[in-house]
């Protein structure tokens, strides 16, 4: 016999919490203790609701919830498992996708979900310095690390100045080797701004995760060595998978 | 009579979607064409489902979901409202909460949740390069503009050198001027780490915002002017309510 993974506390104070939270508990403790480790597979919903002999539902809310919360990963058809430690995404004027992948010592990989010329809405145009209805040339990417998304990179570029970037870059397969194409060689981030919330339903497919795990939203303004505005990028991350990271000028 | 704010699409294409996520794209179009402005209360749940000629349920399960993507509020028995637009929160090496809820317009308040000495866990030695299960001084903070909370504050000090932390925070109501009656004047951040994950049931209650609305994870060091490590700052956001904002330096 070894001793169970998971147990229900016996403290009275806990007790008198509803029985799913008691489960996710038990499960945070498994994870904190190192009971369970980062993509440990878990027991299945039956084993587990045996083991503490509850119900399979109050096993399955207390799952969805720590989906919800970063720490299991539901891979549908597969299993449930402890996530892996996040992907440490580095922000600085220079920093790109690739790099940040890379240096987590995973394989990137993309691929192109939409791409055409279509009007500026109100926030393509306002980042843009545009009018709403103006062209601009849009290219949205999954990108991957070992074939796993990490995130959905929506791209948008005044259509007068990049008529045929997403063209380029089906071949180019990288952003800023793309924009050498044109002669901008070297080009700066402005401002970023982070936000988080749900995925709509068809970033949770894109992404391959839960619709109740949130998504960090992603915008930033990138311009060229003469100051001119070429790309606004709107992205969103697989936040179970990802962890952005301010470094400080000293 | 006039114009109905909600409608559902003819178009074939959307008629094969889910209902609710018909109802959601409705109300997002309602926000997007600007008949729905930010702050303003929605029909109720009851009134929308009869003008739609839908279910209740149906209506209920795409609110909540555009509570949880930050669209719109649920307000406990007050109604469900446009979110206002999230506060911008500038990340700089010198920039403080009371200064960002102030340039935002909001009146700031903080009120302590918890207070007292602990051992460190993991996650806070390693921030603070300890021990696991030495001493700290935490200090949970609750912080408010105009009353509506916005972040849960969790600040964590060396014992040895700030035993009495959270008492004199008491008094003087400042962290920055706490630190300055230790004598430590001016310090600053390094590393922040931003994440997103859905609140657990405590933070959901504290921010009070609904379980499906993420939280945006913050974790930074602070370190005194000789480079000392002097505070661990682990703060969760409601996320409908903030966007952080990061500005590259030139």
């Amino acid at each position: 016999m070894t001793a169970p993974v998971f147990t229900l506390s016996d403290e009275a104070e806990t007790r008198q919490r509803p029985l799913w939270l008691q489960v996710e508990d038990a499960i945070v403790r498994a994870i904190s203790a190192g009971r369970l480790k980062p993509g440990e597979q878990l027991p299945g919903e039956h084993q587990l609701a045996e083991e503490l002999g509850i119900h399979r539902h109050t096993v399955r809310r207390a799952i969805e919830s720590l989906g919800g919360r970063g720490l299991l990963e539901v891979r549908r058809g597969r299993g449930t498992f402890v996530a892996a430690r996040p992907i440490a995404y580095r922000v600085g004027g220079h920093s790109r996708f690739t790099g940040n992948i890379e240096a987590a010592g995973l394989v990137p990989s993309a691929r192109v979900l939409r791409s055409g010329i279509v009007k500026a809405t109100k926030d393509v145009a306002d980042n843009l310095d545009l009018k709403p209805g103006d062209k601009v040339t849009a290219l949205e990417l999954l990108r991957m690390g070992d074939g796993i998304p990490i995130l959905i990179a929506r791209h948008y570029m005044p259509a007068d100045r990049f008529p045929d970037f997403a063209e380029r870059f089906e071949k180019i397969q990288s952003i800023t080797k793309t924009f050498a194409s044109y002669d901008v060689i070297g080009y700066r981030r402005r401002a970023t701004r982070l936000a988080a919330r749900q995925p709509t339903p068809q970033e949770a497919v894109d992404l391959r995760q839960p619709r109740s795990a949130p998504v960090l939203v992603w915008g930033s303004v990138n311009a060229d060595p003469q100051g001119r505005l070429i790309n606004y990028d709107s992205s969103v991350f697989a936040a179970a998978r990802v962890s952005i990271v301010i470094e400080e000028e000293d």
